[in-house]
């Protein structure tokens, strides 16, 4: 019997079969790019016990394995054939799952204690009569001061509602209590069991909303769509600029995500058979300028220097105050920002990722338009953002797409020989290329020696590499025989730069806040990597074009959408509330192009990995013995 | 040179001029019914000096006024002549001034220290720069707890202000503090100067509005209209009714008042040249079902046994809340409310009448459709609310109006003849009869002795008293010739019991609050008699038919519209909120209907003046010597 952890699933032994077939079998969706070649080194595994049972290592598995992986018992799936029968258990790395982001959504689900700040209490009133003359609202506070022991008042509004709820279960009612001193809502009977709140994670590409049982702490439902406000806008510095240029810009941004969010709601709710009137509160997190423009706060001075957003602290509005459709008199939070371009989305991310509370220094990565960085430890945080650019989102690639059908996502070039090996999102004829596979493709490329340092590709009478329309080298990843389009699909040289562009940025971040740390890449315990495009992108190929700081593979933990966690959890907890405030205020943030060093930086981390090779010490040992030319 | 007092003016004497003459044309104007015959007793003075240059007093006088009155000075303006030339001082009282009630939207003011729930600070801030990167609401609250030691948050929406009014005057903003604790509003440049609410009274019938200017203390400017909820009925019941029959009843009628304020708000901001969004509180007082239909709860409960309201306590909403047209970031309040029947507008005028401070007992009218009665001092204080329904409002009287041109408002008939004298508001030919008219009227005939104690009309050789349409006795007030409609104007039997019945109801809870206090009639220090009616009418005629307690007229304060009073009150200062809510809790609320002795009270109260003499012990003294049969 073979166990697969740490999913937990179990498949029984067959002879000489490879242990990435029997994977599938048993539902475990391992990477494998050079079709059991031994050469992509995507399906690794670690033998944790049981490794007797199982063929030798074989010379790729020697290659591509570093020594003291190997002793620790890691091998390539697709290069691991059963031998004899016996139990065994295996371990899938994280980095190796295959479709792992599919999962993206919900993320990982640090574990928190249920203390929202929403809470019911049942109460039984004394009825009114001729002898007890007591107005409603006196009856209803002075009964749950005695019982739950709450000097409460009545949030304006609810006053409406009292008569009716007080009466219709015979003077048992339901009170709905925010951060226990504001009565929200006042319902007939005992609805304790009834208790919801909406997570939300606006980012500028896509809306996530997660229906949170606010009872049990589950999620629900969780429904996602395109940001509503692309059509204004793809970046965001677009969409502010459209706030500055057009009437009402603002306004028709705000009524755009609000609306697509009330849309979310409805599709919870439906999920979950629930009224929107059931929904009490609603928390949400995102960059500062999607903070500014849901809330309806001009957003244009965090597009220019020096960059202050109009508001760091936490809010809460009522529902109405911007037009969201779930119980009126219920609230709707943000988590607070840090600075215009840290934002409250960075804050969750901080949270969900426990490295504000980790005693040796990590750091947080969320790849994006804009990424953003922290780092540091329970002593000391710091944060910067990067004009990374929407590279990685397929933009100015000239055959990038979004991470949909089609899109390659994960790329292998044999370095003898050139040839391609690809993966696409659901196994789809290629249609084009998205951020993670043109990471890799530059990874691989550079590994096969088609990339100089500098990003220029080399000349070559391999028909893979050709001059292409704009006169400039390209790398056909796949002809049109094998594409959806009937046309070849290519890495060209301009995308090379722009990836080169995207990398610098990030490395920049990463660089500056390291040195004000005082710290080398290797003293990183920690690297928490967030987001989509974070989970999707390979960690080695990152790291090998000199994106992430060169640290072990096994310190780097995808924490998925982090945002989204993070917003949940302070759903669901009034401490962690408090701590993304504390942390908000704790986090130090580094203006980038304010640092002397910026410009030098970023040039040098142009070149692939970097100029300066003493930050990636172990970039020669990962690189290919083959060299094509 | 006469000086009449305490107004202030002047008029040169002329001999054998009597002072009712000077005092017009001083412009004073002194109440005169009987037409220069020294008959009515309405135009008494008092002589403070220069007695002995006037007329002797004449039979009238001694008859008219009281022994004691007269060695203090008092005289009948229309029988003291001018003899001789030196300084007169003449102090008018105020159940002397006519016209007095022209004033009665202002009231009576008494004055309070300017400390109102509203401060403007102005700020001068460090810009932002590279080197100083906080964000905006960062370094207001900053700046502000540096400048006024105050630790305050920033009301949700005014977010979006903050960066313009930041950068607009170059980083000198004004901060509008609510309570201290709450920034409602951000602006640019210096604005304290600039800072104003408004008041407001809505009575069942009519709807007062004042704009204060919060920087001085003034009354910027006033206005009113009918209360638009009138056509869905005439009478706090019947709008109830309307709210329970109705679909949608009670949004209808809030509208209509919210409507009506918006109106009257933009009268008010026209009148002082400001904008609707310099506004930034509105303090409300009603009663308490105008109260509950203002803010949208049900008020329904307030019109079934046991009456209890659905809120006691203060409210503070926003004005988009009920869809108020003020500066949407600020804030509507209202009083607390004492009980179903005694409202918001009682809590009002117990604060302007100032009896919660008195050492010794006295007692607060406000005559409506519903009359609230608060009695008691310092130490204790009692409430009722009786059913007084809309008579003086000339409902229900044949006759009847509102006390509106052509009105008459002022009764006196000779006792030996029954000669009628007539005065009308703004002296325009008689079209009925209001409130103040039908009480004096009832009085006179009573005086007359045209009336029995139990309300019967006497039959009589006198033209004056005939038989009615309805077969039923009728005094004939007015005849046809004197009239605007042509046709007579008579004071029916049936009129007679409508004001029995409404009189009957007030001094049942006179009684019964007297009762529960221990305290006789006589024991009654001051009577605060609040709201137009209360203004309008005449006292003396109002203690002879038994409506208002046995009390010398000295002890009866004018308190004029002290529910709009006691509003402005407390928008001018925290201090008469909170002593407004110390008084809501402190009140004690008598619910006449429980009392066991009420139906044998009311019985009794039925009577003129009431069936027990005991009541009104000098009621025979003040009964004309004159009988007619
Ligand atoms: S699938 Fe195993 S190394 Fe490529
Ligand atoms: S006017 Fe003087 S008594 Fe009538």
């Amino acid at each position: 019997m073979i166990h697969f952890q740490p999913l937990g699933r179990k498949v029984e032994a067959r002879k000489e079969t490879p242990l990435l077939d029997l994977a599938r079998e048993a539902g475990v969706q391992i990477e494998s790019i050079c079709g059991y070649a031994g050469k992509c080194g995507k399906c690794k595994v670690v033998i944790t016990s049981g490794a007797l049972n199982l063929s030798k290592a074989t010379e790729s598995e020697r290659d591509l394995i570093p020594e003291k992986d190997r002793r620790a018992g890691m091998r390539l799936a697709c290069q691991t054939y059963i031998k004899s029968f016996g139990k065994i258990v295996v371990e899938v790395p994280e980095g190796s799952r295959r479709g792992h982001h599919r999962l993206l959504a919900a993320g990982v689900e640090p574990k928190v204690k249920l203390s929202p700040a929403l809470k019911k209490v049942v109460l039984r009133l004394p009825p009114a009569t001729l002898k007890d003359l007591r107005a409603d609202d006196d009856r209803l506070l002075e009964v749950l001061f005695k019982k739950a022991h709450l000097k409460s008042s009545i949030s304006p509004g609810v006053h409406g509602r009292i008569p009716e709820a007080l009466r219709k279960q015979d003077w048992v009612t339901t009170v709905t209590l925010y951060r226990n001193w504001e009565v929200i809502q006042v319902e007939p009977g005992d609805t304790s069991r009834n208790l919801f709140g909406v997570a939300v994670d606006i980012g500028t590409t896509k809306v996530v909303a997660y229906l949170i049982d606010l009872f049990t702490g589950d999620i629900a439902a969780t429904e996602s769509m395109p940001n509503p406000q692309i059509p204004y806008g793809e970046d965001l510095m677009s969409r502010i600029s459209y706030t500055i240029k057009e009437r009402d810009g603002a306004g028709r941004l705000q009524y755009a995500i609000v609306d697509g969010i009330n849309t979310l709601v409805t599709r919870l709710c439906t999920a979950k058979g629930i009224s929107r009137d059931d929904v009490l509160e609603m928390m949400v997190v995102g960059n500062t300028a999607m903070h500014h423009l849901f809330f309806g706060i001009p957003a244009q001075h965090v597009a220019a220097a020096p960059y202050a957003p109009a508001v760091r602290t936490s809010i809460t509005v009522s529902p109405s105050h911007i037009g969201l459709n779930i119980y009126p008199f219920g609230k709707v939070s943000s988590l607070p920002n840090v600075a215009g371009f840290v934002g409250a989305d960075a804050v969750a991310d901080l949270i969900s990722s426990g490295l504000y509370n980790d005693n040796k220094i990590g750091m947080m990565i969320d790849i994006g338009t804009n990424t953003e960085i922290i780092a540091g430890s329970k002593r000391k945080l710091l944060s910067c953002s990067c004009a990374s650019g929407p590279a990685f989102e397929g933009a100015h690639i000239k055959y990038g797409m979004r991470a949909s059908t089609g899109a390659i996502e994960r790329v292998w070039i044999d370095p003898s020989t050139l040839d391609v090996n690809l993966r696409t999102v659901d196994d789809a004829p290629a249609r084009g290329i998205c951020g993670s596979g043109i990471v890799d493709a530059v990874s691989e490329l550079f590994k096969a020696g088609v990339l100089e340092p500098s990003g220029k590709m080399m000349a070559s009478e391999n028909n893979r590499i050709r001059r292409g329309k704009e006169g400039t080298a390209e790398f056909v990843l796949a002809t049109g025989s094998d594409t959806a389009t009937g046309e070849d699909i290519t890495i060209t040289q301009h995308d090379i730069q722009e990836i080169q562009l995207a990398k610098a940025a990030i490395f920049t971040g990463v660089s500056i806040l390291m040195k004000r740390l005082r710290i080398k890449p290797s003293e990183l315990t920690r690297v928490y990597a967030a987001g989509a495009f974070g989970t999707y992108v390979d960690a080695s190929s990152a790291i090998h074009i000199g994106m992430y700081p060169e640290v072990p593979v096994d310190r780097i933990s995808f924490i998925g959408n982090a945002a989204g966690s993070g917003a949940r959890m302070c759903l669901r907890s009034v401490e962690k509330r408090e701590l993304a405030d504390e942390l908000s205020r704790k986090v130090e943030y580094v203006e980038l192009a304010a640092e002397k060093e910026f410009q030098k930086e970023f040039a040098q981390a142009m070149f692939l990995p970097h100029r300066d090779l003493s930050r990636f010490p172990n970039h020669k040992k990962r690189t290919s013995k083959y060299h094509w030319s």
